[in-house]
């Protein structure tokens, strides 16, 4: 019942490409770095990604009707281009924390200029964590000319670290090219985790390549990325205030520009596998969660329609209990699919547990019992739902429910 | 910040409505029993509700698109009248059974039908507990024999314990009130109990009366009244594959025709004050519920625009770990609140838990937080949400989600 682009198995490598160290410092030119500033009670909490040269950029940014201070700022500076750098905290959102808020962000952004020697203008800024608190921007500044003192193109991991919020681990990758002979790069680092639908906590992404592309393909190769990888695991319109995702571009690599009919095959290949693999990691990180699970929905009369239903199953929290508990409870799958308000025929339904069918015709059928079990038992569940109207298919990618993620949330603030 | 309406506090009893024993046999005529067919693994799991009169019904049904035989079913019924009853049994929810399921839910209104003298088509059916299993019809036949024998005028709370899957207590309630200087009674029982929203586990109601009153003025009563009560707590679209809700209205009382100027506002009233009750008591025993929440969003430019937020946040997993903590998390409530997918303005949004403003603008303000801590860490926390845009609001009641909802989650079959 896998699909050939589930997000369930680790995502495939393809021949051309091969991973690289150095995550966001991997492509040329590029230098990270991740310090303690003090704004979380332990651990490194800014995070510097430098370009030399001037980058192009393209960012994809909540939909949310209460954008954090950074959002709106990076969302300004990421058009015009001419960027170089980002600037990112943890352990505080610098949301609803109106005007003086934004001020905070556009300092921050000044901080990093100042010490970085370039336009307080070429720095987008991020921010993760507790909302409506300002800021402490002592120690931010403090912080900041750490960060840039510690700038190294072996600071990938460190930056990665230093954007955590409840993430257990850091989420990095990189990955390389030829075009013309000379490599290119696609670095990257994320953070979750929160239970991803249907409440993202801030899920952060930021991108780095050596490419030579124009800005109209860049933006285009990001969108497409997303859609295939993040978007796959928030959903529009499920995001939190500061959900970012942020892609520059050097051109430093001394291969030579990337146009459709030279290298941007390879180059969209590139990008998808290093969104997919971190858009992967997010929900394999995901608060208290024991297994992925991947609802896919097919022969729907619309994508739209089988996104609604695959979401709606994806973020009843019935279905994710039983699956943390292990139990093929198709009926939750079915009750949580007849209420997405999607017109459906239910005589004409049939649902997949694994490559176990329990659900013909609307109802139950005679189904080995065991093997259903044992197809929710794992760490990566696939439940497809199979409308048999239409030609349309959507799939959404979530994790289970446990006892532990209530435990992290009724005690951690966001 | 409440309003006079809220179902926080206590349905007040009006001076003309006083509380009398009985439950659903409460009314004259009526007969209740509650038995052990033997369905679930230990309790009684099958309530028989008998009036000797024909009486009038009146149902509200879910919307879900994978409705359970037994609301297939009653739907048909419901509406032609010259019901003598309805036969519910917990335990299996004969939902997605297909043909096979429809055929057992004829079969038990025959079986009930039989035992008491009555056509099967003058019984109503409903089912509750795991989907996808086909019912035992062996155990039922002698069920539906053991329960028409045990039907008396003081069998209403024996009925309510019968119907009861997670609930942790039986929910009745009884009124009567005066017209003609003649007695009339409105009497009812429900179970929940699910999370309430957004997944909400199969939600029955039954409700009786002796009253007079034509069929239409019935349907128009019992609209408002669940309106009022099971869908604020509901919300249409978010119901399981079975909840009901079934009104039987007998006219035995010796009061006479009740018009719209004559003793209609009292039924009202009587009608309402049950399904205020009763819907209370479904949120109260949620499943591993620690407080009732209601979220209330006015300001609002449509009571459409309130209702969706106010479900939103309700529904938002991180604001009920939030509550379930006592954190006074008001950032979460404002993440939610944005991505309703409702156009509003941040800067005018003001947020209070309980009395305590702590967003004004759209921005934290400098608010007392012991205050708010007070707020949230009752068993009973009100959110208000002002937009300050317009003249509507809407309100949502739900419950906290605990580490203990997930373990109930996780072992029980639905």
């Amino acid at each position: 019942m896998m699909s050939q682009t589930s997000l369930l198995s680790e995502p495939k490598l393809p021949h051309f490409l091969r991973l690289v160290p150095g995550a966001v410092a991997a492509p040329c030119g590029f230098q990270a770095a991740g310090v303690r500033a003090g704004i979380k009670r332990r651990g490194s909490d800014l995070a510097l990604v430098y370009s030399v040269a001037p980058a192009t950029g393209a960012g994809v940014f909540t939909t949310n009707r209460f954008p954090a201070a950074s959002v709106l700022l990076s969302k300004e500076r990421v058009a015009p281009g001419d960027l170089h750098g980002v600037i990112v905290n943890s352990g505080n959102a610098n949301a609803c924390t109106g005007i003086e808020g934004y001020r905070d962000a556009v300092r921050m952004a000044e901080l990093a200029g100042d010490a970085l020697g370039v336009p307080a203008r070429s720095i987008l800024v991020c921010s993760t964590g507790i909302i409506g608190e300002r800021l402490p921007m002592g120690k931010l500044a403090e912080g900041v000319a750490k960060a840039a003192a510690a700038l190294s193109p072996g600071g990938g991991e460190e930056a990665a670290r230093a954007i955590m919020t409840t993430d257990t681990r850091p989420k990095t990758v990189a990955v390389e090219f030829e075009l013309d002979g000379r490599p290119v790069r696609v670095g990257g680092m994320a953070k979750g985790s929160g239970m991803i639908a249907p409440n993202l906590a801030t899920m952060l992404a930021f991108l780095t390549t050596d490419a030579q592309l124009s800005p109209r393909a860049l933006k285009s190769c990001l969108s497409e990325a997303v859609e295939k990888s993040f978007n796959l695991v928030t959903v529009d319109g499920d995001t939190s205030t500061n959900d970012t995702v942020l892609l520059l571009a050097n051109r430093q690599a001394e291969a030579g520009e990337i146009t459709p009919q030279h290298g941007l095959r390879r180059f969209r290949a590139a990008l998808g596998y290093v969104t997919t693999y971190l858009a992967r990691e997010i929900v394999r990180d995901g608060e208290g969660a024991s297994k992925m699970v991947e609802v896919t929905v097919r022969g729907a009369l619309s994508e739209q329609d089988a996104r609604v239903i695959a979401r709606t199953i994806a973020n009843s929290p019935l279905v994710k209990t039983a699956l943390a508990g292990g139990d093929p409870n198709w009926g939750r799958v079915l009750a949580a699919a007849g209420r997405a308000g999607v017109r459906l025929r239910p005589e004409l339904v049939e649902l997949y547990l694994g490559r176990v069918r329990v659900v013909e015709g609307g109802a139950v059928c005679n189904y080995p019992v065991r093997e259903a079990q044992r197809a929710v038992s794992g760490t990566a569940v696939q439940i497809t739902l199979d409308l048999n109207e239409g030609a349309h298919e959507a799939s959404v990618l979530t994790c289970d429910l446990t006892a532990e993620y209530v435990q992290i949330n009724s005690a951690y603030r966001t």
